[in-house]
């Protein structure tokens, strides 16, 4: 079996800068390693991943976003997760089933005990062997996630979770760090208030030891 | 609160048939209803029909093929059928819940406890005051959907579910008949065996009285 990782953390924290750049540093030294995301890792998630992302001209509720997104997890995990780590390799994902404990759960204020329920199911209790947490103050994070939009001549082009207001993205954070609080042993945090640099010697650190113990 | 009806049964059953039938008969008698179905009641829902039925260019898991229909539920009862019942309509719906006890569950082998849980989430708990279950021979039924592809000119247009084996449809019925004895009083079983005019009376015979009853 392979190893997997997950990367999480609020907007702007720069987790999809940091895991192509952990990819390519894996691939380079001939780590076979496969970087994937969700909901978008498979087909049927880049389908889904519209709905969910987009303002669209009816309202999604929020048990229906939690389905959807869980959908998309559990043809990821058959598809794509499942068969990378039976090849044995170092699966990369942005975002896994924390992001909907957080996003859905703490933040939208569903069920944790449904949701940890419907992810155990989906899942097939996969869990990540180690999950790396971008932290920073949401401030920051979501200028850099503006500054991005602005930059790539994006604008108006804010996204469903984008949009919400400071207080929905700091409990996103508080989220995140009580479940990093909750399970010691798999959760790294990391201050990702630094540079690019950084951040990519903090993650190759992590990601190298978790190799090398296996 | 108004009453919701659900119409129950394999392929080739004639509900669909006898759902716009009693429709029709309701609005012509000034009974305001609302005729809908599963999984294509909303935007939405439409979206992911075509996700849910036609054959894709990727493998659909039983997991994710019950999340789906599950959020097009989700969707479907507070976009549009809890409005239509806190209205007083008559909700007339081509299948729901029972169905994908069936279908997913006895059909399918997913653990009946994940889909019960599931479903009381995402339905919020509601149950149709009625179930109609439309049963018949599933050879009937199955000679019956291809007789109407056939005449509409639909060649080689099954849809995952009508390309399933005999031995499945089998499972199909008999999963619909064990809900029914479970639930003696919300099930109607109605011989589907008959002509469009005799299940059209049986059917008129068994809404009159729910809504004369209320």
């Amino acid at each position: 079996m392979g190893l997997f990782v997950s990367f999480e953390g609020i907007e702007g924290c720069g987790k999809t800068t940091q895991i192509h750049l952990a990819a390519d540093s894996l691939v380079k030294r001939g780590i076979p390693c496969l970087r994937t995301e969700e909901p978008g890792g498979t087909t049927l998630g880049r389908k889904l991943r519209e709905t969910l992302l987009n303002r669209g001209p009816f309202i999604l509720y929020p048990e229906t976003e939690l389905l959807l997104f869980t959908a998309a997890r559990a043809q990821h995990v058959r598809e794509v997760i499942l068969p990378a780590l039976e090849e044995g390799k170092v699966v990369l994902c942005d975002r896994f089933a924390d992001a909907t404990l957080v996003y859905q759960g703490y933040a939208r204020g569903l069920d944790i005990e449904v949701i940890s329920f419907l992810d155990s199911f989906v899942t097939n209790s996969l869990k990540p062997n180690m999950t790396l947490l971008f932290d920073l103050p949401v401030e920051v994070g979501l200028n850099r996630a503006r500054e991005r939009i602005a930059r790539l001549n994006l604008a108006s082009r804010e996204d469903r979770f984008e949009e919400e207001d400071l207080a929905f993205h700091k409990k996103i954070r508080e989220g995140y760090l009580l479940l990093a609080h909750q399970e010691k042993d798999r959760f790294r945090v990391i201050d990702a208030a630094g540079s690019i640099n950084d951040l990519q010697n903090t993650v190759r650190f992590h990601i190298d030891k978790l190799v090398n113990r296996e």
